[in-house]
Order: structure tokens, then sequence, then C-alpha cells
């Protein structure tokens, strides 16, 4: 039997964006496109050139190399031709190779919104097609609250739909934007929708999450014949989020109902990189990932110790809904945890440490790291930390020089011309071989005065950390209220374009930064002579 | 039409305590337990008396008025009877109305978890549940893995529900263990039960959410006939967790495809409690609610576009698939660079600040805001400090007293027993009515003592503040590298259980948290004499 294509269409970085506490400057829309091309969505939507002033800048150029690049934008104006409308000529001026045009599909919507009439609505979705095909470019038309709009008015919903499509338009959209149609209705009314003529090869659908069903709602809708789905990174969006393309894509792959009917333009090879995508965008929008996200979530294949854990071991396939090594994922047995050492051996062999499976220094160091993880420490995001202490715990770095203290003051007072102004400045004690070293500075804040304190004078290594660059600085507060622990992470970077991540954890954030700082900067010292003994071996 | 009744079974206290991370006391048990009877369902299971000493001790007495307390066990082990099995004794034993029995369905398990034959095994079943009636409790049975045993062998999967269903079993759950069944195979399977001869009206359904769908397989059961739904609150739950009955009440009473044929034991007037008990739930295990949760999430019924905020205002229905009220929620129409002048009054109305669309101050107002949140602010997750922003530029806020500065100290240094020790201390500058008051103290980090010192001495406002408590602190670093900005996110709370958000920008983090720390103690003042006002005005 010959499966037919589901295509995926991802509109993180549009609908995405009203997603409240998110906003995408265009650095990260550049970020987050290359991601999802390189992942292999078939269409990526970028945003609405015209309406503010990033998404114009980002759709000055084409950001994805294999993905359809979708520009989103609003039909044309009643009243006004195609041709003179600003709104339209800004969508065909956007180097996308698609447009998605919103239009109304609820004839209380046209009414109260737009303030036109039903036919000019009508006229609007056809021209405006008709002019993204004119202009070369692919046309898709998102129709929206169209199952709401269906209920109101179902002649109305379809001859949307059905003008959509008989202008040309690649892709009919039926959104349910309110988000509140529950499955057998999404059934129901699509199947409503193909007796009116529009074919399931050109349906698409996009669900929101405000019942927990924005999955469900975009199956449903596939087993109803649609063929596009419109989803985002996570599930992000407006409310309660869309349809979370992380947890539709392994269904549709893996899941014998789908795979037995459909592929997608994801393979078993691209689908292991699944958690990491979900994982670095989190990273990007600076939160923790939800550890019980299906598939990808920390605790998605982790049994706790109870009756399950020991049958678990004896057949891992009875327990497990699918592989999690085939979404990039862990098995975590929190018992006697077998696969954790082997993790390790292999974490350890990428950094070029050898070490034996059964060397007593491996166990300590898997302890120290269960321990420090515990308390806060995440060395998934901090390679840099985790080789220093898999490297001092297992062989030796040297110890380059000793804290004997720090000193961080911010101050903010009236300066001599009556303006408050606030003051960082930070003292720190070194020793370098027994001799004691001061350094004082100013900086923009507590972190930065200490930054430069630290690196400005150390001693016979100054020359060696000149190149040294902190190039990003995240924290996280951990358990939050009055227990809080604060999660320091730096990114460095030198002169030969290595980066490093190093991580910091304490109660006080000055402590937790510091820790990260000196990681940086041992880090550092540690590779410069790692790399001088290769030149000299070469 | 007569409606049927769906039943409610909350398994929170017993399979939600897989959840990583989540590990009941007995005081945490009685907690719950009382919160879920109050609010209305049918059953509660307290946990396993005789597994751990927590759930034995929590079976001592019974803890429901209302509903229906429930506890779980193994059914009895083969080659020996009921009555000489410790499990099945300290089962009977237990204070509870119910016992609902696990009990394996799938071949495969019977052989491999249990060691005996299918027959054994249905005689275990059978047995089992007649001793739990004789003891005169009701009886039910979680047939484990019902939809992977039916695939594996529907005859076998088919015979232990009959069996638990002829021996008088009230309730015969089908539980989707490993949480990967999709919703057309819960339909196809429910059905060929039923046609098995076990009713609809005795058949229950325990999904998990391995695939995101745990709430739709439980309304597709419920569709295919099943009337008996269990889940927990907030979706806790092993793995993914379970079914969220927080999301799979209000869809049931408020969607008209459910509430025209079913009904729950939450009526109307109960619904409204909704946001309230998940948000107390939370509160109890110490952890933020999911903003973006079905329904009660904060940001459930918020909007940010401002395309949909002014078509939202003329009419909110259109645009919310619920009333927010029903649930005890409420819209939020989100201020953000995005938003309208509309949002911005509405936004102002909700809040009791009456404002004229034409009026100057408005303008003033937003341009302030479009350009503070230009520069890092981010007033959507921070109402409080958008109210005094506002308040301050429209009309009046009090001048209560003024800062005249602060010193923020952090020494790490070696203590007298030579252990390196990290010290905070601050320093905090004020004048009230112009006496100047000046307060120090130590905190478990910079911001910690600058909050305490703060706090220390109001002057005659003193008192108004000693049930202030900041609940939560966030960080973010915006831009990243050397021009960072750090946004501080404060929570506040007081004793009327009231909860504010107040936010400080700033390339240095303690002046950040300065801001929102003192945004947060102004709120705190003014409402208190907002709150007196509408007391004497009463």
């Amino acid at each position: 039997m010959t499966r037919e294509k589901i295509y995926l269409f991802d509109t993180t970085l549009r609908d995405g964006q009203q997603t409240p506490g998110i906003d995408f400057s265009v650095e990260d829309k550049i970020a987050i496109a290359a991601m999802l091309d390189e992942f292999g969505l078939d269409y990526v939507e970028g945003g609405y050139p015209g309406a503010n002033p990033t998404d114009t800048a980002f759709f000055t150029k084409k950001r994805t190399e294999r993905a359809g690049f979708v520009a989103f934008g609003m039909t044309k104006r009643a009243g006004v031709s195609v041709s003179n409308d600003p709104g339209i000529s800004q969508l065909l001026q956007a180097k996308a190779d698609a447009v998605c045009f919103v239009a109304k599909s609820w004839d209380y919507h046209v009414k109260v919104a737009l303030g036109c009439t039903n036919e000019e609505n009508l006229d609007a979705i056809r021209e405006s097609v008709e002019a993204a095909i004119g202009a070369g470019k692919t046309a898709m038309v998102d129709c929206e609250h169209f199952f709401d709009g269906y209920k109101a008015n179902p002649q109305y919903a379809l001859a949307c739909a059905r003008t959509a499509y008989d202008a040309g338009a690649r892709w009919v959209v039926l959104c349910d934007t309110n988000g509140g149609t529950q499955p057998p209705e999404i059934r129901d009314i699509i199947a409503a929708v193909i007796a009116a003529g529009v074919p399931g090869s050109s349906l698409g659908i996009h669900a929101h999450n405000d019942t927990g069903q924005a999955v469900a709602n975009s199956l449903a809708a596939v087993e109803a014949g649609v063929r596009q789905i419109q989803g985002t990174l996570n599930g992000i969006g407006e409310r309660c989020g869309n349809a979370n393309l992380v947890t539709i894509i392994p269904t549709l792959c893996l899941k014998e109902t789908y795979a037995s009917r459909f592929t997608t333009a994801i393979d078993t090879e691209k689908l292991v990189e699944l958690t990491r995508l979900s994982h670095s965008f989190d990273e990007l929008l600076n939160r923790s990932p939800d550890h019980q996200a299906p598939y990808v979530g920390a605790s998605a294949f982790a049994t706790k110790a109870g009756i399950h854990a020991s049958a678990l071991l004896k057949d891992p396939k009875t327990y497990e809904h699918v592989e999690p090594q085939s979404v990039g994922n862990f098995r975590k047995v929190m018992v006697s945890d077998q696969g954790g050492k082997a993790n390790f051996i292999n974490e350890l062999k990428r950094r070029g440490i050898a070490v034996e499976k059964d060397d007593p220094k491996l166990d300590q160091l898997i302890s120290i790291v269960k321990e420090r993880e515990a308390s806060g420490y995440a060395y998934e995001g901090a390679d840099a930390s985790f080789e220093l202490l898999a490297r001092r715990t297992l062989g030796t770095v040297p110890s380059f020089f000793s804290v004997e203290g720090f000193r961080v003051m911010v101050e903010r007072r009236f300066d001599a011309n009556g303006h408050l102004k606030t003051i960082s400045e930070a003292v720190v004690k070194l020793a370098i071989d027994g001799n004691r070293v001061m350094s004082v500075a100013e900086g923009d804040g507590p972190v930065n005065a200490l930054d430069l304190a630290l690196r400005k004078d150390l001693g016979k290594y100054q020359t060696e950390i000149d190149d040294l660059e902190l190039v990003d600085f995240k924290v996280r507060i951990l358990n939050g209220g009055t227990e809080a622990i604060t999660r320091v992470l730096i990114e460095s970077t030198d002169n030969t374009g290595m980066r490093w991540w190093t991580v910091g954890v304490s109660e006080n954030i000055i402590d937790a930064s510091f820790q990260a700082l000196m990681d940086s900067v041992v880090y550092k010292l540690m590779k410069n002579r790692q790399l001088a003994g290769k030149i000299a071996a070469e």
C-alpha cells in the first residue's frame, strides 16, 4: 500500500510568538529557522512582514534552505484593490516561497471585525490568493475560526474554504482559533468540507490546546482526510498553546495506526534528533524543559522504584510504548541503573577521557555528578564544567592558582550632581605560586565587576587568558520562593573560536557566578596545555 | 433525553505518587483527600495499604465524607488461598469503602511478572473480587496493560475483564498502562469489550499521557461507552502523567458534545472552584502553576495579539471557547508592544482605572510602556508594576517614602575555622516624612539581604507590610554577552491571599531586583488604601 505524505508546517515563529512572555528577536528567529530547516520540516512560517520591524527585517532574506519559507498576513482589505493594498504588497515583496493568508470564515467576524459583506470577504480571499500566485508564490489560506464559523453558518464557512481552493491555494487550513472544538466535531466538519469539494490532499489543520486536545484534534483531522498539520515546537502559542509538533511527529512516525498509512519528511535518522531539538529550543527560550513532556521529557521513560522497575529490566519493550532511543531520549530506572554507567563512559570518551568500566574512580565520579545534579547543577548544558569535574576526579588537572576570597559591592547613591547612580566594584584575592595577587575592578553589574577583577591579574598566566571572552550569561532560579537556589551558566570563547559552557550553583547568585567564572578560566588554561601538548607531539 | 452520569475517579494519591519528585506524607494525603472530597469527586483512591508505612497509616481511618474512599492493591497471589494472602487481608482491613485490585490482563505479563498460568490469574481476579464483596466493600478491577494485552491476545484480555465483571466488580477499568494507545484503537477495543458482555455502565478508563492524548483517550472511551474516568489533579503521574481531571471535568461539563449527553458530580457551582483547586494543589506541591494549562492557567484566557484584542472587547464570546468565570479563571488582555489602545483601556478598566479614549495621558502611558518594553521591561508578566505605572501616569499614587540609596556587599572569605564562607549584607537608606531611616540586614544572597533590609523598618508603614511575603523570584538575562540586561520578576503575596507580580530591569541585577522589590512594597501600600477605602464605603 502506498503511504500518503503528511506535510508538517511549523508556526513557532508566527503563532508561537503569541505566547505570553515570548518575544523573538531577529537573531532568535534566524537561529530557530535554521534549527527547523535542518530538522527537515516542510514549511517554516516566519512571521508577519509589515506588522512589526522584527518580522519585516526577518523577511528581507530567505531564511531556509530546504523548507518552504512562509510569510503570514491578512487577505486584502475590502474596498481596496489588491494592487493598492500596502499590506499585500509587503507580503508579496517578502523573500518568502509562500504566502499564508489568514481569512475570516465565520460570518460574525466578517461583519464585526472586518466590517464588510460576506461577498466582499470571498472576493478578498480569491484576489489575494490569485495575487500571490501571480507573484510566483505558493498560496495558502488559514481559515480563521473555521469550526466555530461552520457551527454558526456552515454554508458560509464552506464557501470560504471552497473559494480559497478554487482560486488555486495549495493549502486550505482549517483553524480551530478558539481551541474549543472536540475531536468528534473535527471529524464531522472535515468530512463536510471534503464533501463540499475541497480534497483532503489540499487541507490542513491548525489546532489549539484549550481543552488539552490539540494533538488529538490534529490526528483526528488526519484520520478525517487532512494532509497538512500546523504546529509549534514544544507546543508554544497563545493561551494554552498550539499543537505540539514535537509530540505529533513521533506519533505519526512510530505508531502503527499512522505509520502504516502515512509518511512524513522526518525519517528515523532525523527522529533521533527530536529530544535535542526540543531541549535546544527551550535553552534558547531560557526555560527548563518540561520533564513530563511526551517522548522528549527527562521523565518520559523514567520508572520510579516499584512494582514495574524490576519487570522493566527483564524486557523493556513490554513497559515502554516506544523505544526511548528512537527519539533520542533515554530510559531511566531509578533503582540500580545499569545503563547509566555505559552512558558515562561514552560521554567521557567523547571528550578524549579513557576510563575502564570497573575503575572505582568512575563510580566515584558518577556519584559526585548525581549528588551535584540533585543539588541543582546541570552538566548537560555545561560541558566544560563536566569535563573539569571528570578530569579532577579521574586524573589530574593542574592546580593553577587558588582563591583566597572575593568581595563585591553594589552601591546606589546620589552622585555630586544629585543624580542617582549605581556603582559595582569587585575585589578578588588569589594565590599564585605562593604569591598573593589582589585585583579590583568596576563593572556594569556585580558579575561583570567580578569577571573583570578575576581576569585582571592572573600573574604568569595573564597572557594566556587575554583572548578569553564571556559571551553569554544565563541565570535560572530553582525551587523558587524562600528556598531558592541559583544556577548560573556562562558561555565563553577565545581566539581559537572554541566555545565552552560552565556552571555554578549556590543560594547566592554572586557565588554561583564566581564558580562558573572560575571554571571557565581554569578550563581555558587546561585547554591551552592540551593544545600545546598536541602541537608538540605533532 | 436522560443524561447518563460519568463517574470521576481520582488517583492523585496513588498513581500520582509515581510522579518523579513527588512523595506525599500522610499529612499531604489527608489535605489532598479533603480537597478532592470537598470538590465533589465520586471516588478518591488513597494509595496501597500494606505497600509502605505512609499508605498503611493513611488507611487507618476513612479520609473522605462524601467520596468513595478506595484502597488499591494486587489481586491474590497464585498458589495461596485468598484468606491466606497477607496482602489481601491488609486491603480488606483498610478503612476504605472500596478496593481497587490491579490485575494483569496481558498474557505475557501473567507469565513473566506473575509467573503463573493464565487460568490461575483469572482465578485470582475472581476470588479477590469475591473476597472484597464478602468483606462489605465495593470491588473494582484495574485491568493493567489492557490495550496492549488485547493487541497481543484479545481473547485473554477479554476473559480478564469478563471474569472481573462476572465476579461482581462494580467497575472494570481498562488501563493504558504504557500510555501509547491511540484514540481510534481505544474506541475499537472498547467496542469489543462491550460486545464481549461487559456493559459500558461498568467500564472505566485509565489513560496515560505518553503521546499527549490522555485527555482525548479518556473522552474517546466515554464516546465508546465507558462511564468512569480515572485521572489525577493537574495530570501528575508516572512518566508523562495521567489523564488530567482538571481538564476533563470542564470539558464534560461545558462542551455541548458531552454536556448534552452526560452529567458529572460537579455542578456549575462547584466548577467555579476548579482554578482554585488546581492552584492550591500546586501550592501544596510547592511548584508554580502551569500558565498554559487548559481552563485554569493564568494564560488560558489571555490575548496578546492586537488584532484580536480590539475585537475581543466587542464580544468576548466569539474569541473564547468557554467563559473564563465558569471555571473560576479570568480574562486577560495583555499589555505588550503588540497591543493596541483598546488593549490598554481594557486592562486599565479591569483594574478599576477609568480613562477616556482621547485622554492625552493615555497616549503618554502607552508610549512609556512601549519605550520601557523596548528596553527590556515585560509588563505582561508584572501586573502590579503595570498598575503602579498606570496610576502614576494617569492619576496619583501617594509618595509613601523615598530611597536615598542602598549598598549591597557580598564577601567570600575564610572564617575563623578556616572554612570558606560567603556573607551577604545590605544597607538601605530611606526618607519617610522627612525622617531618615537606615536599615541593615544579612541574607542568603544579595537580593535576599536587600529585601530584608528594605522591609526591616518602613517607619509608620511597617505594620502594614508585616504580612508581605516574597514567594517567587525570576531572573532573565536579555541580549546576552557584554550588553546584557537583566530582568527580574518578583511574585509577592500577603494574608489576603492576593498575589502580585513586579518587574525591574537594569544592566545591574541588584538594581533590577531593587526596583521590583520597591514596586512590590509600594503596590502593597496602595492596595491597603484601596481596600480600606472600599470597606469604609460599604
